[in-house]
């Protein structure tokens, strides 16, 4: 990130930080003028899937900011405590109450400026039941037709979708692996 | 992470924190009692590569610790500004002074309890030029037999060296997505 998160006190003894390249290191990072504790911040994972069910995919309708009222892919921060796969399924039954079997990883898309990398899971829906978690307004299945193109949330979602119908298309599903830049 | 890292004080405004679950969340979190910040922790992606030169694999000995003197893929923290692959690359320069041509995402290895995602790719050496960085002691190539399997720094190199071989065995390499718990 160009402009990192403004961080101004130390979360260990409460000294002020000083943006600055540490001893043994490359990069500027906040570092405790009083304790020396280097504060780093590292890229985060979004984990998500990509819900099938028959011939449909599964999107959900955003209640929240940003992209409020877009729809999207269930997706959300990867979380320690779990797997990968276990945070993907979170997250696709907390936004669309929705049960799946993860068949594999899909869509891996890093995004170098703002600091995150999203990884997308191909998925079976179990049954066709779902319903909008707290964070949806709405949980829909869409055929390939039906894809609200002009209303999807984010480019990566909008990527991903793109190349899961061309890979249905060939019957072949593979790894995608690409970056997106900020202005792309 | 059953022992989240100890968070006293609030970057923002210097506030004490409290260990809590907030509104709107479900899991406990480092909150200001002050401004009411969330200081979100969130698991931390580990790069590297397996570069290969002829039938050799290049591994760096490790100058540093934990596993000081010990063998290992080059790898390390995934960084804020680049693309996984740019970062993979990057770590095998600094540790191995190598030059690679990434192949593919080989081997994903969720660790949920310690909050971290080690993710390699398959690569190949431009040549067999290479040296020790500041964070190695050494850096050699290994035919499979040469490998020191008592002396490889940590179970995910292991894991993805043994993968390696069994795919090269069949010669077709896939991806390989796993997880390893902290005892197992």
């Amino acid at each position: 990130m160009s402009v990192p998160t403004l961080m101004k006190y130390c979360d260990r003894c409460g000294g002020t930080l000083e943006y600055k390249i540490p001893a043994d290191d490359t990069r500027n990072r906040y570092v405790c003028t009083v304790c020396d504790k280097v504060h780093y911040e590292n890229p985060r994972v979004i984990v998500g899937t990509l819900p099938v069910w028959e011939n449909k995919i599964l999107l959900c309708q955003r209640a929240i900011e940003p992209r409020y009222g877009k729809w999207t892919l269930p997706a959300g921060f990867y979380e320690i405590g779990e797997s990968l796969e276990e945070g993907a399924a979170r997250e696709t039954f907390e936004e669309a109450r929705a049960h799946i079997v993860i068949d594999h990883l899909f869509s891996v898309i890093s995004m170098p400026e703002i600091g995150q990398v999203h990884m997308i899971f191909l998925s079976r829906l179990t049954e066709p039941t779902f319903s909008a978690g707290e964070e949806s307004l709405d949980v829909r299945l869409f055929s390939e037709a039906e894809i609200p193109w002009e209303e999807i949330s984010f480019r990566t979602v909008s990527r991903t979708l793109r190349l899961f119908f061309e890979d249905r298309q060939r019957n072949h599903y593979t790894l995608h692996l690409s970056s997106l830049a900020r202005n792309q």
